[in-house]
């Protein structure tokens, strides 16, 4: 199960967020209560859950597991769930980066796959404690990714971290962010780069999958909350 | 670091909650946030934390390590953290216990450290979700706990997961309940049995410990939370 977080209060002003950590707004917070809900009406209980290192993510899972009664289950974190780091694009409004850079240039940074925005310099990448979250990553962190980058430093931690819960048969949510799970569902659904690029993913609403047991979705081409479920 | 979980509506009502998921009161939740406020202040930021199954300890971190901004730490839970099971006498006031068995029996139940309360029947031990949420423990669920038991039960949670984390010198947070958090205190400042039976430990006040290599209190006598520190 797939749910990107809430609507956070830059989602709200159409601000990039990326790696910057921005709280839900209210409405956010009902999107993820609201989902826990859902969840829970169809009996769909996680048994695990992983998140970014971002509180966006954290808390909107928090928040849903608490709305399925399933707060007490093992949640993991990583950096590797993060948004995509949008460099110096955070903390600046769609509208700004298209009077300055023009609607062309603003849509290959949003919809290509190889292009990275520009680099941020360091009081963009990380603020606050930053330093302390993402200290001992073994890699250093990035100043601004494209899509591709993000599918690449999100494969490790699907393969050792999801993949192995996936195949214990665990029911599995990740709370992350538009970009790293467009890459998850590329993952999942072999789709290929062009049709992942332009795949927009809303906020606070859970995407299920039943997988077989080569992790390939049961039900190609549009997976759905169902209404029941057998398990 | 030891923390009580917040003020639950049962503790407001003088209910004994013991492993009833009880959620905490809004005092409880303003106590969490306090909390967190205070290990911020005085730059006391866990690496790590550990807490029970139950919601009033989960929320209780929740809320703690969002005001230290430390929400993206790692958090294990166990329900060998879980408060004493209080068997059948979960859901039920002091007073009720008091007016049924008589002061020396009350007192006997909740000061002694091996006299467990009398069992209650499963819709007691165990509510809603209780047997999703402890299945394949590896032991039976306890039908009541004297404190000696939940020591025991608490034991190997200490040795595999708290203090591997205390040996790689990580700043860690382990929010409880009150019988097992006396349970730790025995076990980190080697209290005898009658002292730690007479011990009162307040809800949302954290309690913090230097120790050293031999994870022996650096101050003997009473933790008590610095104004600042060296870390």
């Amino acid at each position: 199960m797939l749910l990107r977080h809430g609507e956070s209060v830059w989602n709200a002003q159409d601000l990039f967020a990326g790696w910057t950590d921005v709280p839900l707004s209210d409405r956010g917070r009902r999107q993820a209560r609201s989902c826990g809900a859902q969840l829970a009406a169809v009996g769909l209980l996680p048994d695990i859950a992983h998140t970014s290192l971002l509180r966006r993510a954290i808390d909107t899972a928090d928040l849903a597991l608490d709305a399925t009664d399933r707060h007490w289950i093992d949640v993991r974190r990583s950096w590797r769930l993060n948004e995509r780091h949008y460099g110096a694009l955070q903390g600046r409004s769609r509208q700004q980066i298209r009077d300055e850079f023009g609607d062309e240039q603003f849509h290959r940074w949003r919809r290509s796959w190889d292009v990275p925005p520009p680099a941020g310099d360091d009081a963009t990448s990380l603020q606050g404690d930053g330093t302390a979250r993402y200290r001992g990553l073994g890699v250093p962190v990035p100043a601004a990714e494209s899509l591709k980058d993000v599918h690449a430093r999100l494969l490790p931690y699907w393969e050792a971290a999801i993949v192995p819960d996936l195949l214990a048969r665990r029911t599995v949510l990740v709370v992350a962010h538009g970009n790293t799970l467009r890459a998850l569902i590329k993952l999942v659904e072999g789709l290929s780069e062009s049709a992942v690029c332009g795949l927009d993913i809303p906020t606070g609403v859970p995407r299920h999958y039943r997988l077989d047991s080569d992790l390939r979705p049961l039900s190609p081409g549009g997976p759905s909350l169902p209404t029941r479920t057998s398990r």
